[in-house]
């Protein structure tokens, strides 16, 4: 059945937020490595504490956040927002406006609080969903 | 309003599936970079090609891809699956198993097709469903 292309869709629902001084997209660095605040991540409700409990100082995660202020229609970008680009394949680029505008964040986490964890720069605007973290792999031979 | 923990669900529509000769969870590697068999990403529509048009062989992308088989209640699992590892937090771990499924591969392109892509090694099965592709990124510089 998956082969004719009729394909379902799926909700997600968001464990937690973005808490940070970042308010405005037009202030948003395009990448957490381009000047991004430190930012807080709170999860949602107590009982998901047992998900990210085990989480200490210096881990380093990748948080994915849904994009919730995206235009979904987008199927081409000019690269870096400047019109002097010529468009792309949205898929070729990281803007956040795409059909699923789910965003990859690489984070390293600073402290770990009651029901929140303190992370390096992210560039996310205050409130972003956030609906998953995942340790960065290393090598195989240190899974 | 998003300061008091109520958040919205949220749809993500999948944008392609992937085919693979891997068709049981059981015979899946965990990581891509573990064994994983080369696969295609075929596109759910021919109006998404502009999303995906400039992809060439080379390429190297994260897949976004909905496990649409885990089991979404799951807050705390047995590294690698195995019962002798102390459980950890969800989030501490790659499993599969999680609240929202989204799972990450980063591939190579191998050849475009009209409705498809050839990538390399992607630790999923027959049929799962595809979300989003971004570029693997390189040093600021290079953006």
């Amino acid at each position: 059945m998956r082969d004719t292309g009729l394909m379902t869709d799926f909700v997600v629902s968001p464990v937690g937020h973005v808490r940070s001084n970042l308010r405005d997209l037009a202030d948003a660095p395009r990448q957490g490595d381009e000047g991004a605040p430190e930012a807080t991540i709170v999860f949602t409700a107590r009982s998901l504490r047992p998900a990210w409990g085990d989480l200490v100082v210096g881990d380093q995660l990748v948080v994915l956040t849904f994009l919730d202020r995206a235009d979904r229609a987008v199927l081409t970008v000019h690269p870096r927002g400047d019109p002097a680009n010529p468009p792309l394949s949205v898929f070729s680029t990281r803007s956040p406006h795409r059909p699923n505008p789910i965003g990859l964040h690489e984070v390293e986490v600073l402290a770990v609080e009651s029901d929140a964890i303190r992370v390096s720069g992210i560039e996310a605007v205050d409130g972003t969903p956030v609906l998953d973290l995942k340790p960065v792999l290393g090598p195989v031979s240190e899974r």
